[in-house]
């Protein structure tokens, strides 16, 4: 069927209609136009995925719906906003109106879980990738930053660490996993991460600083201590490791995943001593884990990493596409 | 010089500091933060640009910097916004550090001219591309959307057309100019459009719709009239065609090109009677022409062409790069 770009975006894209009170315009005019929220900050993140690099090129189209929104999703968590729109610019080798289909339907069913709205993008013709622009609120003073971090807080990481880096070695055979509960539940979590919007909600003006995990524990966590200016001791022994993780490959790996993996999607935050209390009410009936592995240590004492109160070295660095020697356990 | 994702952006784009009261924070955390204007629309528009499709794989990054943030301005202009704040997300084959330069040099020069703030995006490996989400604000009540246009409204068009398309036929080698003054002016209309903003601004509030010229006069002026529920007549004899254009092809060909050629980036735009008076007032001191080229009809009128007030038939569509036997004069 021939289908050209303003069929595609009636089609595929334009079928929420103003589903938000906010938006004056949505898709279909030179711009969206959007009524401003008072005494809130406008919080804006834009992720690219490109085939090949961010995904691998044999994705089903509706896990591709998902993540794109879900990696989106991850920076305002991070920053403890409340996701409010989302722009989406569409590059396609060509129309395949049943990759469309099940790309958009997933798409919408993120959108409509967290009351979004798309307002607007682009549909070009080229090699398959996908640039979200999110948009999303927080009240003035609440917001999350890199730099708050300071002596003596608390490092505290969400959920479990290491799975998605897992699912993919699967995905890529690079691991192989007997158990068929144990593999869907890693695939899962590399194909399906899960925002932490809640969490990052819930530890807004509790927590000093926060990053989301995209590139992995080490390397994110380096940039609140850039920010920051600070050092910081972080005890393996601590890490959360889901029991499939552990189940799948020895120690030292599941560690290296934990560590350098990436693509987590979980919050890595700060907490002052006198906090800790009021975070835990904050989180537990999130039902999801929240544990603190490590504290902040002066500038000058670096990157400390503790396995059982012994120093341990690691050479391990998050994920760079464009350094050389990439690691093995991203797509391509 | 081997260069990672962040040392890209340390070094090529993150050279503003904070330019702009209303960005608490820029590039560099999870999500800029930005400050809202009140009483004011956020207008917010994407555009892709993938090399081949929307632009020559040859082009020089200096023009590729000026044309991908011109034609996202022209979408603010169209609108009647005020440019403020715009993300990036830029996909590359490799880093050429020479090209980065070039590119970054010419981007921030349009940031500055306009006082906008680059405030985040992405820097990714893959198949040359970009996607540019922009910002800008409009007074409440003073935005130009598309669906105002009522019968007897006059429509207008700024500039010049044709000439983008006549440029890019130059540079294709599918049009021979031999006065190097008017091949170098065919050639930047294409390269460096001039959006419209400062016309879009004075137009607010005057106009009754709006749109900026990126497929073709023919092909955006139906996306008025299908809004509007309207018909149109268009004068073809009024239209205004540049001495180079004219010069350099047959009458035919350049009102080819002025109806269908695309990537013009002027503005069309549709007034009531008792407001042309004021339209003059407004826009005769930015020095680019504006001129009415017919009028607004009943919906069953259809869209009607005149030559001398002479009915012509024209199969011209506007540009899409996902329908068949998209149009010559369009790179690729």
């Amino acid at each position: 069927m021939s289908c050209g770009e303003f069929d595609i975006i009636a089609r595929y894209f334009n079928r929420q209609g103003n589903s938000r009170k906010d938006v004056r315009l949505g898709i279909g005019d030179d711009c969206a136009l959007l009524i401003p929220a008072e005494k809130q900050y406008l919080a804006i993140s834009t992720d690219t995925l490109v085939s090949g690099i961010h995904f691998l090129p044999d994705i089903n189209p509706a896990d591709l719906g998902y993540k794109s929104l879900a990696v989106n999703l991850s920076d305002l968590a991070a920053m403890g906003a409340d996701p409010a729109w989302v722009s989406l610019a569409l590059t396609l080798p060509s129309i395949d109106e049943t990759w469309l289909k099940s790309f958009s339907d997933s798409f919408f069913s993120v959108l409509d879980y967290y009351g979004m709205q798309l307002i607007g993008g682009d549909t070009t013709k080229g090699p398959l990738s996908l640039t979200l622009t999110i948009n999303g609120w927080i009240p003035v003073g609440k917001e999350l930053t890199r730099s708050g971090a300071r002596i003596g807080n608390w490092i505290y990481v969400t959920g479990w660490l290491g799975d998605s880096a897992a699912g993919l070695a699967i995905l890529q055979n690079r691991l192989s996993v007997e158990d068929d509960e144990v593999r869907d539940y890693l695939v899962k979590r590399h194909l399906r991460p899960q925002p932490r919007i809640l969490m990052g909600l819930g530890i807004r003006q509790l927590a000093t600083s926060a990053i989301d995990l995209s590139d992995g524990l080490i390397s994110d966590l380096k940039h609140i201590l850039k920010a920051s200016k600070c050092g910081a001791k972080i005890h393996l022994d601590r890490l959360v490791l889901s029991d499939a993780l552990k189940s799948s490959c020895s120690r030292e790996q599941a560690l290296t995943w934990a560590l350098s993996g990436g693509e987590d999607y979980e919050l890595c935050f700060t907490v002052a001593e006198e906090n800790r209390g009021m975070i835990d009410t904050a989180l537990t009936d999130l039902g999801i884990p929240f544990t603190c592995i490590g504290q902040i240590m002066p500038e000058h004492t670096g990157f400390q990493l503790c396995d059982n109160n012994q120093p341990v070295s690691l050479d391990l660095s998050g994920y760079d596409h464009f350094a050389s020697g990439s690691q093995e356990n991203h797509a391509c």
